[in-house]
């Protein structure tokens, strides 16, 4: 395997726009800006519980990097830095060549330099760290709902999930609703213009990892209030359009991870920009709910009205024994 | 398996002393002071790579972040904060809670906070990410040799190289000897006071993972200086003085990695401060050869003065071929 440092020269080492001192020293030097917060998150991506053995290298490049990006888009912090260890079975040029040209190609689209790394022999792990700035004291948590807000989410939820349905033969999806669904597995898109425009208009933010339901679960707690989610404003149109089956597609929508859209509550005063901003991105921004005093309780209101609590912990079990699916 | 959340609450929550938001949140929020660059370090350790399937967790805690920690001492920067990302194949409670032990006895040690992390299913890996800061322009890099400037080196290299022998039942080192190069193994001590206080001595700096001869040849090449070093002066005698084969000993001490002592070059002028600062920190900082203006040639001066080139590529096969051995 050649050394550490010949990988890293041969695929990694591009010329760092607003890195003080980047990959090849014992660690990067950077400047953040006078007053700045800086927002760093990391995420490790394991083959064989994140992806398939046989993935296709540049979009898993894409995706070990937009993943990190969009922890940094529900934080409302404008992307600048990203760190990528990498573990490798062995030094395989072409796979190397084309995960570094998925990873940059990312890095480029949202103006990340990648400023450091590691790589290293072994079962194949991508870590990737990533550090935005935002002004001080202007970063949206998941901490800051109050009862009231409005709950909207962006995008089109639940398409990964679909595309994942599809790849395992669960499902059929035709022609461009099929290319859409894979699109969103494999190219996920970090919400970053999103993100920074919410920051004046969110008061809590996440984006979705694991699942709507489960994910929104986290800013009730974090928030301490409760949430009703209305079954008929979530935009399950968006799948059904394009042949998904109805249930499949609200469960998808609901419980499906990795899309990395938006998840976030603002105050009802706030709709009428929030509107605009979808048109101004040309990004639905749907209104799917409001969150209430209730810490910790979220229901969802079904067509006809009804209530149905969803379980605090275990939103697994509610996908699987809900009573109305 | 419990849910990352779970893993996260129970073994990596402390309360981080200056942290604005840390672990629970999309990313970790941080304010770095006014006029300080921020150095920022990634390292993967891989488990049959870098360490075996059965390392006590509690040293590995420790190593994985010390090996971090040792890369900014490298740069002069004062450690701040550290991010761990966690690839496990099973929740073990008990080896979690003894890695975490090992992770925040090092962080207490060195004032780092841990701002935040991820936690995954898979192959055991551990890949942290730290920053640290230092004032504006004030880190020493690989670059910074001249021509003539002292090489010194930190401690007591060799001794980890010897463990592993040990280990492997190569060698045998009696009682007190032991001791010591294991710990050198199992618990490197990052050299961040000497490298905090080398800031304004030190022309170039790394921390010797590889080998000492070999990450020289990283300060050559980044300084384009060429360097002699003296065998006469290598710190040898520490560590046969507790039973080492002599050539086993020079050996471990000239290609051995994993010591994570200091490797810097200064100029003559600063040597009466460098050995009032050995003293000061009660470790030893060994002038063991200079360097030159033939840039990236690397020589070995014999206690009979002839010189053996070490070939700039390639410090493995000197190691096995070095006709002095």
């Amino acid at each position: 395997m050649p050394s550490e440092f010949d990988l890293i020269r041969r695929h990694f080492s591009r010329r760092p726009r607003h890195t003080d001192l980047a990959v090849g020293d014992d660690a990067a030097l950077i400047s953040p800006a006078t007053g700045m917060q800086l927002a760093i998150s990391t995420d490790m991506l394991v083959c064989g519980t994140h992806f398939l053995p046989d993935a296709e290298p540049e979009a898993l490049g894409w995706k070990a990097l937009a993943v990190n990006l969009s922890d940094l888009a529900a934080m409302a912090a404008s992307p600048r830095w990203a760190f990528l260890a990498l573990a490798l079975p062995a030094a395989d040029d072409f796979w190397i060549s084309a995960f570094a040209r998925g990873f940059f190609e990312c890095a480029d689209a949202f103006g990340v330099d990648l400023a450091g790394g590691d790589t290293t022999r072994g079962p194949l792990n991508v870590c990737v760290t990533v550090i935005g700035e935002t002004p001080a004291a202007r970063a949206v948590t998941r901490a800051g709902a109050r009862p009231g807000d409005d709950v909207w989410v962006s995008g089109w939820p639940g398409r990964a999930a679909l595309g994942l349905a599809m790849l395992r033969g669960e499902i059929d999806i035709p022609d461009e609703g099929a290319r859409l669904c894979l699109a969103a597995l494999h190219k996920p898109q970090p919400r970053i213009a999103a993100g920074l425009a919410l920051r004046d208009l969110a008061s809590a933010m996440l984006d979705v990892s694991d699942g709507l339901l489960g994910d929104l679960g986290h800013i009730l707690e974090q928030s301490a209030v409760g949430a009703t989610i209305d079954s008929t404003a979530l935009p399950v149109d968006a799948l059904t359009d394009f042949g998904a089956p109805a249930e499949r597609a609200r469960a998808a929508l609901l419980g499906g991870g990795d899309d990395y859209e938006l998840l976030f509550t603002a105050a009802p005063e706030h709709r009428g920009r929030i509107v605009a901003l979808s048109e101004h991105l040309a990004l639905p921004l749907t209104r799917i709910g409001s969150t209430t005093a209730h810490g910790g309780e979220l229901f969802l209101r079904a067509t006809d009205g009804r209530l149905t609590r969803v379980p605090a912990m275990g939103y697994d079990h509610f996908h699987s024994h809900a009573p109305d699916r």
